[in-house]
């Protein structure tokens, strides 16, 4: 068996604590184990738990603050910008789209952007946010790095950026779109390589620019959908990066990321409980719609995530042994012990 | 020759002059001809004047009210919802995007919606508006009818919904990025037709939801990038549909359309002569970027259009002669010239 199956409550301490040992504020522990573990139950575990040794090694390596003193640096009615002071993503993100959804709750629409910040996770995390409070959320984020081609580029422009909207349906889980805007997260190629499983043919160019199907050696990817793609990372990357008063991210070396945050308050707009009942309408159709052979029916975005998230929260989350074996490792470091048997 | 060359002026002054017969007010003609020559300058014909006597002739016949009493019904500081009257979408658009920016422009960021008009043309039209005001600008419409079908459905669910970014860059024309979320945008694939040339295989699915090769009888799309594209059109059709009091287009018959528009006012977020230069400073190097052989260079988003609209504007247009004819059709009945020689 390539996966152990860990009891997610168990991981959500085991986090928390390894967050604690290495620094953070405890308040600031419970919501990266919070946010990580949710991650992981999505199945994302290119986002969740995996990320943290990373995380935590750039703390422990004094690269990273683990105690950030998060700053709003100027705001207005319908905006904010967060100075994440070199900390982990996460904290300012979270500040960031609370903000965002306070003030959005006033003037109907608002956003916030954070700079100066490390990796935020998963752009889903902080859209949810706003649809648990009756909002729509976007956010998105400066990967840091370009790794992503222009349409019959050869060499990396624009970063492989994530972007997320999150919009509440009443009862029952957000329709949640988290999508990266080269034609993969490398998190997912990731996956695929720690999986020994090929990686899809037109996702990664070679130095010419040219399709390769060698998955050990490229470093370009390909823009999703040629210049939609491609035009999407790039004004992710100028939303989460100029406008926030940081780098492009073809401008970057070891800068620090940007992320950028928006809520729109579906009442200000609207009756709340008619745009509730008009998606229930849609989404019942949607879920009832004819299939191609073999399929077995229409999902919603997201929403095969939050099955596993259902399904997981109660019989617990399948996690493949090299990423248990890399949280061994900080634990080890860090003096925490593993909760799960080998 | 399939096309003819047609002077911008002239199309322009016939455009608004075409709308003034069929019964719009002076001011609302001479809008949709600069909305529409516009767009053929920037090579979209699909959206420009070609689309000009289908508006006409839905006026004409009663469908559309030629002189609609545009109507903010409710608004806040950083948000507003247009009712069109049934007019064009043009109109009604134009009315909100210009309510966002100006509302941006105290609160940071503002939107506004539009429901109960028409098809409202290119997308590119609003967000470019917001641009040249130094505010990052953001359309989307719900086309109306599904046409796009989920990943592994066979039948349409989401319409073929437009979203598009523009983003100023000092000076210059904006950044503009102006995409369907289907696999192509319907108009590219009667552009496709017209010339009689192939259409890309991957675009179109048959009645079991397998791609097909048939140019002349698919009316249903794949998604663009699979789950990204199903995700974008739906979340695009419920910003721009439920969220402004409308339908989703899986609920819809013959409604009207609803639209919505963001701006976000760059000087609220960080110095604007800084975010513009840090633009540039990335600006040059994807321009200096290395790409495939055969590639001359790589492009901005919209870069290509302005291209055509900096060296159309100068020398004319081209316009395919069956374009040209279905405009000649309405003029005839509209008892105006037409000012071309076939």
């Amino acid at each position: 068996m390539q996966e152990i199956v860990v009891d997610a409550t168990k991981l959500h301490d085991f986090a928390r604590t390894l967050c604690d040992k290495a620094g953070l504020r405890p308040e600031d522990a419970e919501q990266m184990a919070k946010l990580q573990v949710q991650t992981d139950l999505r199945g994302v575990h290119s986002h969740g738990t995996r990320a943290l040794p990373g995380y935590l090694s750039q703390v422990l390596e004094g690269k990273m603050n683990p105690q950030p003193e998060l700053r709003i640096i100027t705001e207005g009615p319908g905006f904010a910008v967060v100075d994440g002071d070199n900390g982990i993503g996460h904290l300012a993100s979270t500040l960031a789209m609370q903000t965002a959804i306070e003030k959005a709750k006033v003037t109907g629409v608002a956003a916030a952007g954070v700079r100066n910040a490390g990796h935020f996770g998963a752009a889903g995390c902080y859209s949810i946010m706003a649809a648990s409070e009756q909002l729509i959320g976007f956010s998105t984020t400066n990967t840091g790095h370009p790794s992503v081609a222009a349409p019959g580029g050869a060499e990396a422009v624009v970063a492989n950026n994530a972007m997320s909207y999150a919009l509440p349906i009443g009862d029952g889980h957000p329709i949640v779109l988290d999508m990266a805007c080269g034609a993969s997260a490398w998190g997912k190629i990731g996956t695929l390589r720690m999986y020994g499983k090929p990686i899809p043919k037109g996702w990664l160019l070679d130095d010419k620019g040219q399709p390769t199907d060698d998955p050990g050696n490229s470093r370009l990817l390909a823009p999703a959908a040629g210049p939609r793609g491609y035009g999407l990372a790039l004004i992710m990357g100028i939303l989460a990066g100029p406008l926030c008063g940081g780098l492009m991210a073809c401008n970057k070396a070891d800068d620090p990321s940007e992320h950028f945050f928006m809520a729109i308050n579906v009442s200000s707009f609207t009756d709340y409980d008619a745009y509730v009942a008009e998606l229930q309408h849609g989404i019942d159709k949607i879920h009832a719609s004819k299939t191609a052979e073999g399929v077995e029916q229409a999902f919603l975005p997201g929403e095969i995530e939050w099955n596993n998230y259902d399904k997981w929260r109660e019989s617990g989350i399948p996690i493949h042994r090299d990423h248990l074996q890399s949280l061994a490792g900080i634990a080890e470091k860090l003096d925490v012990a593993i909760f799960w048997e080998w």
